[in-house]
């Protein structure tokens, strides 16, 4: 995993993921103390980041096997990113989803151009049981979410843009958020930063009670969530840091950082009024930790990547409805 | 008022407005039943397009004139791109606000640099004959909405980004959707597009009860709205067609869409979910022309502009929440 498999992934990806602008609101650097700059990844294909390594990874492979198809374990935004990468490229995909998974995400999937294929949680029946059936009858090439060298590639064209576009602002270095699930984002943007802005720093950016990244970074190895559902950051939960992205976070990120849900919602809440962009509650943690956690970051100037928007309309309605007076 | 003049605008513009990019979504495509591009100005400085014309009539001035200082007035978007234009030049910006305009837009507008001269819209104060005193007192120049030549070169820049950015898509002809007041933006986008898209067509998008443009469009002479209150979509009602942006629009657009207020709101949550961006009532009439007006459309793909996203929480929250199972 190194630094030109990113560049090589940001052309195979050049006019096919968006490249999405860096935002700013004087009112959120008010509230920061210093300037704050938004990467909105939720204005990008599927509504989150994910497309670009599902991109990364289907266009590299050689054609014999992606004619073949790929799949992917999902019930969230990889499912989405790998769906449509794939039927861009005309190639099959089979995406397994928990049955229990809500109906639009199952729908939006198939819209994509996915198969679905459902599997029952709460019977006990396993997904990698249920996948590697189908992947070894079709001869499909598996897509991991993070644990994968072309995706963390895809992920870290992020990483490049955010150096230019900073420094088009004029600011090249300080404390890069990036929320943070099984690392892969997180592991690509630091890699990126370290070739193209390398007095940049990534933290990695969790919500409390899920902050299995930011222990495995104190402790020095791999710690595990006590618990994987409840939050409504459920993008970015994931059982611990990947085997290939926490030595990446080892070696690159500064400390950790850990915000409360109540502070997310609010950080959703004034993405909504201050920079008119949807974001989904995992993917505010970086923006919450920016603008409410302020003595924990170094720099005159604070990169937050926001990196999905797939919420649903109550919860959308119901926190911006909260923090509205504030 | 000539495509030169938005070509310098552009120039002063750049690294100061924002270049928004130009989103799809394979869902919005399904329902329109043609390649939908949305030019998201919302996600412009301050919330809306109004930036770049305020940017451009302020930095068009000689630097003494711009020292005196600029006024304007309005309640709504261009209070606040004249203000962010204005701090951002160093000089003063008096914007003249009705006492009973929303304190929200009252603060921000303050908080955005500029001094808010507010008078008493119902006690038959007029705006004119308080904007004119201060003026003259203090050598102000006035800043109209849209009857402005470097106003209209500013918004013109908008049709310019639109140009090359659908051209990097693959799409050259077919109509260009925007949501019309008085026909800054209208013009603007027309005479860029005249000069480097000819094959794209300008239509003027407004809500029922205030087709001002589009009845002024058809019989060749400028029409009236009735009324100017009781929309949602207040962004864009204004009492008629500018003096210099009708002619320009006879020229160069195409016949007008109208829309109902509701085909607006529909648009809105269409924009949160599958989108990603927050785009207030009358920032979505483009939209929800390319959507649900397809019949009257021409073209394998449409372009409609999202020119703002400043609505209120419990707008936003209530028309997301009554879409949401559409």
């Amino acid at each position: 995993m190194n630094i030109d498999m990113i560049r090589a992934a940001a052309q195979r990806l050049k006019g096919h993921a968006r490249r999405t602008p860096l935002l700013t609101s004087p009112f959120l650097d008010e509230i920061a103390g210093r300037q704050v700059l938004v990467k909105p990844e939720c204005l990008q294909h599927t509504g989150s980041f994910k497309f670009r390594g599902g991109w990364s990874a289907v266009s590299a492979l050689d054609e014999a096997t992606r004619k073949a198809g790929v799949i992917a374990f999902s019930s969230g935004n990889h499912a989405q990113g790998v769906a449509l990468a794939a039927a861009k490229h005309g190639a099959p995909a089979v995406i397994v989803m928990p049955a229990d998974a809500p109906k639009l995400k199952i729908d939006n999937t198939r819209a994509l151009g996915a198969e679905v294929v459902l599997y029952d949680r709460a019977g006990g029946e396993s997904r990698e049981a249920v996948g590697d059936a189908i992947s070894q009858e079709r001869g499909l090439t598996l897509i991991r979410p993070y644990d994968e060298p072309q995706v963390i590639a895809g992920q870290g064209t992020t990483g490049l843009e955010i150096a230019q576009q900073a420094a088009e602002l004029g600011v090249n270095d300080g404390d890069v958020l990036v929320c943070c699930g099984g690392g892969g984002l997180t592991s690509g943007i630091a890699l990126a930063l370290e070739a193209d802005a390398p007095a940049m720093r990534v933290r990695p950016v969790e919500p409390e009670g899920f902050d299995d990244v930011t222990r495995s970074l104190a402790s020095g190895e791999i710690q595990s969530n006590a618990t994987q559902s409840g939050s409504l950051c459920d993008a970015i939960i994931t059982p611990a840091p990947g085997e290939s992205t926490f030595p990446l976070m080892s070696r690159l990120c500064g400390t950790g950082l850990v915000v409360s849900e109540d502070e997310a919602l609010h950080a959703m809440a004034l993405a909504f009024k201050r920079l008119k962009i949807v974001v989904e509650p995992g993917g505010a943690v970086a923006l919450a930790a920016a603008l409410f956690h302020g003595d924990k970051i170094e720099g005159d100037a604070v990169v937050a990547v926001c990196t999905g928007g797939n919420v649903d309309a109550e919860v959308f309605a119901n926190t911006i409805t909260k923090f509205d007076k504030h």
